[in-house]
């Protein structure tokens, strides 16, 4: 008989090894397809959307009557204790929908106030990191026209996002222009991702 | 005076919130620029390799004389209780440089064995969640010229990658593509990025 291409595969005795406010440390067991017990690790957060994805993240880009641009953001983000180069993204809150949470976190973090119709985003979450958390993320695409790229609407801040700034970079040489900033910044994989198919395609 | 774009932030009293074998919940404290003190929450793996970063990530195409395809992982990952399509990737072993490790990982899950000089990785690492981890990789890319698409080498895999097969998916088309897989697998986010952007641009 065949092995079935995606074998059904059962978890059992989840245990936290580790609880904050925010996120819980948990080990669990789980049966291969060949009846072998297995363990994992892995990070959750505590506070999950009815969604069923923690959060939103969304390529900007920036179309001037002569030039395509990318926004991002840079932040300090404690976690990798650096300053990093994002998409603009932001967790959904609850009784938010996920266009809902991407309109308001592009408006937040970049001024811009963009119709719900103009928001393309996965029909699914995609993943952030699958070795390590459950987490995932509405991942989407917004283009939106300005005259000049010099002269754009004002972030509005929450209080935790003290460090926050967007940037502007142009699409035509984006892997160069996002390693310029590397000894200041890190830069997030989906950024590099994008950055790489851009530069070899 | 004006505001430095990337003010200094000091990190201090991290805390264990809870300890497992592969990872570790953290609570630590940082200044802001403003002099408040802070709270951030992580997840760090205990094992990082010398290199600072703790995995490869490896964009695969596969050129045809009359196609371009990538060459991407599905296997079933317990933190997120799914099968997931993934660029090819692993943690880079005690010792290994990221070369080595993308050699090594891309040998294993696709049975593809490249010259180091063919990969080309990023010149840093990059972020995972940088919301949530501290976790990073080198990202990169390799071409790899093929008669067939069909005829492929076999992966060489390790006990614990049981669940480990690759796929084949045309560049023309990709997001479609890759849609068409949404009923069984969750997409990795910097698949997605970089099936946005061949899509969009």
């Amino acid at each position: 008989m065949a092995t079935p291409l995606f074998p059904k595969v059962q978890t059992f005795n989840t245990e936290s090894l580790g609880h904050g406010q925010w996120l819980t440390l948990e080990k669990l067991d789980y049966q291969d397809n060949n009846g072998i017990r297995r363990s994992w690790e892995r990070c959750v957060r505590n506070n999950t959307s009815f969604t069923g994805a923690d959060a939103v993240d969304l390529q900007v880009q920036l179309i001037t009557p002569t030039h395509t641009h990318m926004l991002f953001v840079i932040q300090y983000r404690p976690a990798i204790e650096s300053y990093v180069v994002e998409f603009p993204s932001g967790l959904i809150d609850p009784k938010e929908s996920p266009v809902e949470a991407a309109r308001r976190e592009l408006r937040e973090e970049t001024g811009f106030d963009v119709d719900a119709a103009s928001i393309q985003l996965s029909k699914r979450p995609v993943c952030y990191e699958p070795g390590l958390t459950n987490s995932t993320c509405y991942m989407g695409r917004v283009t939106i026209h300005v005259d000049d790229v010099t002269d754009l609407p004002k972030p509005q801040l929450e209080d935790d996002e003290w460090s926050l700034r967007t940037v502007v970079l142009p699409l035509n040489g984006l892997l160069k222009h996002l390693e310029d900033l590397e000894d200041r910044c890190v830069i997030d994989s989906r950024v590099y991702s994008f950055a790489l198919a851009v530069t070899n395609l």
